[in-house]
């Protein structure tokens, strides 16, 4: 019990500081009104948007609670409802927090680099801070209460539902804005980035809040919670009560080393933010290393260098897939400088470029996610222990650093908000230039974050499958089964489906705001020469109103689909369908999360002077592929993570019923 | 042996009509010597190509026959030999009819549909009819000599070896070509299609017959082998030898049901030329279900409602799969129009539209290959048979009518041509509208094609795998053991790897072949003005150089890759290896087919006349979706069915030894 005690105090540190950290954000000076009632017009669209949004998720999960609480038990329904909560919450915090910070980076950045980017920072590490804390003390809560990790599938499962209909809901939320206000307010009018005639800006921004923070927080929480309590399950099944507590301390662990990472990171004047950030996640990456090597001993684990290297050997995986994730999406490199190059021909062969290259991304990333396989099952098996569970601490010991990681990732869209402000609010040359630097350093961050989010779901993912197996009891697929091979192709079919809806959705709203921005610098006088000012409220109801309306579709199938598998043709079936998900899900993520980086950074590539620099024809094929890359890297890519993961825990809690109960069971 | 003989006559029979049409084909006038002059130029280019390309095989083929020869038996290696010959000559076949046939349809087309739609078709027959003989000739020779279907896997080795190449060299060489030229020539220049200004208009024929005619050819010549010699394996493993020598059989009812099909593709003057196709395939189909019946009881198989039954079943599937593939693809559809529509934003929500309706088509085409592969199952288990034999009679069953598929389908390239030589001739408007309506009725039946390639390479691969399973030894895949799940993630990187690695070939070629036609346009004086001809031959041979250089890298990897994922972590990480890369090549060649020729499509929309018609802004960004869609429908996309043969068939001609031999043996 005592152990338990260790990981539920990290968490309450975690939230403790995560509250210090926002008093402090609050407490930073903003005297530009201009500025403040931007942010205020950002604060209000986005607060709408989450209003309506959790309105809408909390009959889904009184519906789920009560389908839950008949079949699986009034545990697991209780633990279901608090993971919905807590994931809500820790969403609804960084949104709070960030469209409150933006102003305030921007007005600190009058007072240059060393005021603004702790400003900037610490309201990032209000979400990072918020999001492991609370999933900490929740884990901690149900498993000193229950005992069974079973239970903290549903805390999981609850948490889940809410980041998949965040994520995506968030991700056409952000891209519908942000590609309607490029195509008329950039393409057509000639207006720059963030320009306040433009009457999408403000949609545009509450989407960075809704997209990237609350979206990607409630993601991030979603896997920590999954990789988490699959390892637990694991350990249950297979070994004695240390090995079930462990992950619940690595996570402990994960966030101490957060938390002395985030103090290390500092910036003066004239350095460069980003290795600010690089050095805060060394650091954490390090420490973390030292805690899991106590954790492990004082734990009094009985092999306990077949935890301590597989954790490890993740955690190493993590950061180098992290950085090296940005291989093929870095500006520095052949596949952005060809395909800004091919912009001369036109957008035809910038998008075919930027396509392929996206595929050939997929090859370093599968490899390095095979790699800490194997190595966490061999280190785990060397030293006497089952391979699939060192996967699984390899899993959280990637995801341990997440407090880091999130932190970092949330102060992307934070500072290209504040760059937003200080636009709008006429701030002077400097206080740009110095958002401006804010902003390059997000992006180094959020590559990290990618690279992390991807291999950390996949690893999950694998792990979560042999939860399956083992609650289920689906020891091997026979591939020569047709229900085996149904499931598969099924299963296979449900990433592109849920993306293609997406996408779908994002090019049907961003059509409907085209409209609404040409209807108004055609019908309001004086919009174009900046006399008066656009009807903004219009397109943050047609953003808000599409993002919900298209949410229902995918959501229904993304659960209905593995639960029908599973009745109509049994838990083999069910357990292909899981498989080929996983393996279309792992694809298209990583080919969707980099194509759509590498076109940014050809368009970049191009707005710093290439092939006739901005203006250009080639610029303009450049932006067709930005716009093309927006939904795939921002949208339909980083919502697969979220929908393998809650197809898995889906078939994995529903499994057994559906074992019982399948019609035909092949 | 008397069976045997049947199939042996039957594809004799085919061999010696395909002989017949070819010669009337050449007997048909053409008196206008412009367009001899110009198909002369055509013909060139692509016997330089083939010439090329086959040299280079011929190479290849000699090392493997070598490999062949000592690690599986002299019997094997002849095998492999005498496929990859007659794929060639197939190819060859085709080419050299088509390339013979398009003036001399367009000459036709001086005297109406009702002459000119003959000549098209025949040409197309002699493509389609050499096919089916040649293999059917070679399957039962080889099994009338050594008795062994195993023997057979190595002449449908060597014959999808070529396959692989060819389809792939011939996509890259078309792409190039019709890419180049549209860029510079449609969208530079405002030519017309086939203008002959254009430096890269012949080569953009040629690609036409050695990517859609010898190409396409060569990929049905090899799924057809490798469905009958699967269900061969399979009847030979199961059953008594009436279950081996069905499905040659299956096949040379096939043969004489497309002949008579053939017989009834007749159109008059007013009728739509399209039908008369349609026609064609709803005689062959009925024909070859009734011979089936006939077949299964003179055979005298002790069950023979379970093969018949599952025969029929795959027969209809390919049907119903085939004509419903253009669901989202055909002009009249949402999809289509939605698209269009999109394209007054410009051509950014085109390509958003266009490839999220590509996703979604995998939707149907899944459900379609699930219920075939189920029902086949079920009705061969419901008459006592094994079921996975019912499914790879069903795939045969799906692939017996190729003759009459595969005639309707090299139809289109050579009609197409067609108008290439009447636009160069200059012929008169009428000849011109002829060709015009021979050219639409290429459409469907190119549609149909696709619909049955991927359905049956997908019924074939399935059949395939457990032919590799019973070979090798595989029974069942655990999915918890890391070696078959680094397998599964290496098998579904290799498509899209695949994928990536042709389209940047045509990027490149491309990209080339825009500065040279520019540079033609710069600087020969009196070009534009149609005084001096262009200088072709540059163009043509930009495209040849690039499409073998650009294909050694795509064919060592597919080849050596299972290979060595075999060798390394043995049998079960290939078996994993092989269901990967099954899952992700039937996801990727349903997305990218169905995606090219919707954005085809889409054009085509505008360009009869929607949202400002040839010119409009709208029109301008409908371009570049097609041109995206291109390489993904002609090059990539097709040439993943014969990837996914490939490997597998690599994988169990080669399965045995890996298994001896593997290093570490998960």
């Amino acid at each position: 019990m005592v152990w338990q005690i260790v990981a539920l105090v990290s968490g309450v540190i975690s939230v403790a500081v995560a509250v210090y950290l926002f008093n402090w954000v609050l407490k930073q000076p903003n005297d530009s009104e201009v500025m403040a009632r931007y942010s205020e017009a950002i604060q209000e669209g986005a607060t709408a948007y989450l209003k309506r949004l959790y309105t809408a998720l909390g009959a889904l999960a009184a519906v789920m609670t009560v389908v839950i609480l008949f079949t699986l038990g009034w545990q697991k329904a209780i633990a279901y409802i608090v993971g919905s909560v807590c994931s809500g919450l820790a969403g609804y915090a960084g949104m709070y927090v960030a469209t409150r910070a933006n102003a305030r980076v921007a007005f600190a950045a009058r007072s240059g680099l060393k005021r603004a980017f702790p400003v900037g920072f610490f309201a990032g590490g209000v979400m990072g801070l918020s999001v492991v804390g609370l999933a900490l003390i929740g884990m901690s809560v149900f498993y000193m209460i229950f005992g069974d990790p079973e239970v903290i599938l549903g805390f999981s499962f609850g948490a889940t539902l809410v980041a998949l209909l965040a994520k995506a809901g968030g991700g056409i939320y952000t891209k519908t804005a942000d590609i309607a206000a490029d195509l008329v307010g950039k393409v057509e009018f000639g207006l720059a980035e963030d320009d306040p005639r433009n009457p999408a800006v403000i949609a545009d921004n509450v989407g960075d809040n809704v997209g990237d923070v609350a979206g990607t927080g409630a993601d991030m929480f979603d896997s920590y919670i999954a990789s988490v309590a699959a390892a637990m399950i694991l350990g249950n099944v297979l070994y004695s009560e240390e090995y079930v507590v462990l992950p619940l301390l690595l996570s402990a662990a994960g966030i101490l080393a957060s938390l002395l990472g985030i103090l290390f990171v500092r910036t003066g004047e004239s350095n460069d933010p980003g290795r600010a950030l690089n050095t805060g996640t060394v650091v954490t990456t390090v420490v973390f290393g030292l805690l899991t090597l106590a954790v492990a001993f004082l734990l009094g684990i009985d092999r306990p260098w077949g935890v301590v290297l597989p954790t490890i050997a993740g955690l190493l995986a993590g950061v180098v897939i992290g950085f090296t994730s940005d291989f093929f999406t870095d500006i520095d490199r052949k596949s952005v400088q060809n395909t800004a190059r091919a912009a001369r021909t036109g957008p035809a062969l910038v998008i075919l470029d930027g396509f392929s290259y996206g595929l050939l991304s997929i090859v370093p990333s599968i490899i390095g996610i095979c790699v800490a396989m194997l190595a966490a099952w061999f280190l785990a098996e060397r030293f006497g222990l089952d391979g699939t569970y060192g996967v699984s601490v390899a899993a959280v010991g990637m995801l341990a650093i997440t407090g880091m990681i999130i932190s970092s990732d949330a102060y992307g869209p934070i500072v290209d908000n504040a760059k937003g402000c200080a636009v709008a609010g006429g701030e002077g040359e400097e206080a740009i230039r110095v958002c401006d630097r804010l902003d390059a350093a997000g992006n180094t961050a959020k590559a990290i974050a990618k690279g992390f989010a991807v291999g950390d779901a996949a690893l999950t993912v694998l792990v979560l499958f042999s939860a399956y197996s083992e609650t289920v009891g689906v020891e091997v697929l026979d591939l020569r089964n047709p229900a085996v091979v149904v499931g598969v192709l099924i299963g296979a079919m449900m990433p592109p489906l849920f993306s293609a809806l997406l996408m779908l959705s994002v090019g049907r709203n961003a059509f409907l705001m085209v409209e609404e921005i040409r209807r108004q610098f055609r019908e309001i006088p004086g919009l174009l020469e900046g006399k008066v000012s656009p009807d903004s409220s219009r397109c943050v109801d047609i953003a808000t109103r599409g993002a919900l309306k298209e949410l229902a579709l995918p959501g229904v199938l993304s659960l209905a689909t593995p639960l029908a598998v599973g009745f109509f043709l049994g838990k083999y079936a069910l357990g292909g369908f899981l498989a080929g998900s996983i393996v279309t899900g792992i694809v298209f993520a990583i080919l969707m999360a980099n194509a759509g980086g590498l076109w940014d950074n050809a368009k970049k590539f191009i707005e710093a002077g290439a092939y006739g620099g901005i203006g250009s024809d080639a610029h303009k094929a450049a932006v067709v592929g930005d716009t093309v890359g927006d939904p795939f890297k921002d949208t339909a890519g980083p919502s697969l993570n979220t929908l393998i993961i809650a197809m898995s825990l889906a078939a994995t809690v529903f499994g057994p019923i559906i074992a019982r109960i399948a019609l035909f069971e092949l």
